[in-house]
């Protein structure tokens, strides 16, 4: 199983929206909060050519590493009031205990995702592989290829599971199967057209039903 | 046409949900904030009689007075960062030059809703009907009810401008039509299946489809 981060394993999806809400503020730049939400999970660098297509003007690069850092700060100021999902911690033990592999590929850079992995008690050897180790995040198919490539498994092969359109897109291209979590504030309807093969309440509501997805104690 | 405030005329979803989840940490009450964003809109009593159902535990009256509250004083504590939705004054302002009645019907209670009214330009005698006027909030039809009264008008004869389910589902139990805007958060498949009659983005999308709707100056 391929996870997502935010959204899917940890309750930060709001705070990255106000996050990048107060950087567009502070370069002069109105956006309101739901079209910010909407965009959350793809590269930060997709993100923002996204919202200035809603904007109608474009940025300078220079105002692009400003947003991209005053978002960091932001984020990294309201790291405290971040959770693991009900049911991540759980999740992840009992894949670890009956010998799935999993690991996990988030569109975050490493700075702000080291926070936020540090919630969860993820044991040596999971691969992690962040923004910062790929050329192209999501919907690229990069992060969940790399991912895959770390277990030794072919994508067509695995779960990925993320609460965004983004993952679900990224998943498609990947060639593998995608599970949806509301937990993220998408609607599920979202979560099905952009291709989830299911879709969950979140992590708790996940492991309660692995049974659907045929997943059991590797041999 | 009778408006919903928080969400429909005013960027203030996000802003609620943070507020409610502060309030709950403080009570030692751990709730995903996706499932507090969902349960946005109903009255403040409603919503944490389902919020209670999701942690499985009920609160006592002290418990919900403290709650209330303290949600109150930390949406106050946010109001600098609230702004109007984008075309909400345009809009506003072109039906009153049309002559077209329109009144506020919002679920907040006076001292939240004060703050947010100010943002927006809203000329004498508009009736602005406030949690605090009426028995039951949404998804109870009496907030709509007593604004269409208001204006002279049956509820029949009125649209209802709302965000999220609960606005939709007062809409029909007044029996008005009842038009989403996804500003709120919410993705337009909930928004449908909660019985809206048009979708759009927020109100400056709606005011350039005004014509759909068959809304033109009063003779």
């Amino acid at each position: 199983m391929l996870f997502d981060l935010d959204g899917t394993l940890v309750d930060s999806v709001y705070q990255h929206v106000l996050s990048w809400r107060e950087a567009l503020d502070s370069e002069g730049l109105n956006l309101s909060l739901w079209r910010i939400h909407r965009r959350i999970g793809m590269s930060g660098g997709l993100f923002l050519q996204a919202l200035t297509r809603e904007l109608g003007q474009s940025l300078t690069e220079a105002q692009v590493e400003r947003l991209r850092q005053s978002h960091a700060k932001n984020l990294l100021l309201k790291m405290d009031q971040i959770r693991p999902l009900p049911g991540a911690p759980e999740l992840l033990a009992r894949l670890t205990a009956m010998h799935v592999p999993w690991a996990i590929a988030t569109s975050g850079g490493d700075v702000t995702a080291r926070g936020t992995l540090a919630l969860l008690d993820i044991p040596e050897g999971i691969p992690i592989v962040t923004r910062d180790q790929v050329a192209y995040a999501k919907p690229n198919p990069d992060l969940f290829m790399v991912a895959a490539e770390r277990l030794g498994l072919a994508p067509r092969d695995c779960f990925v599971v993320g609460d965004s359109i983004w993952d679900l897109l990224a998943a498609q291209r990947a060639g593998a199967l995608g599970i949806g979590l509301l937990s993220g504030g998408y609607g599920q309807d979202e979560l099905e057209r952009a291709g989830a093969y299911r879709v969950y309440g979140d992590p708790a509501d996940l492991l309660a039903h692995l049974d659907e997805l045929g997943i059991r104690a590797a041999g």
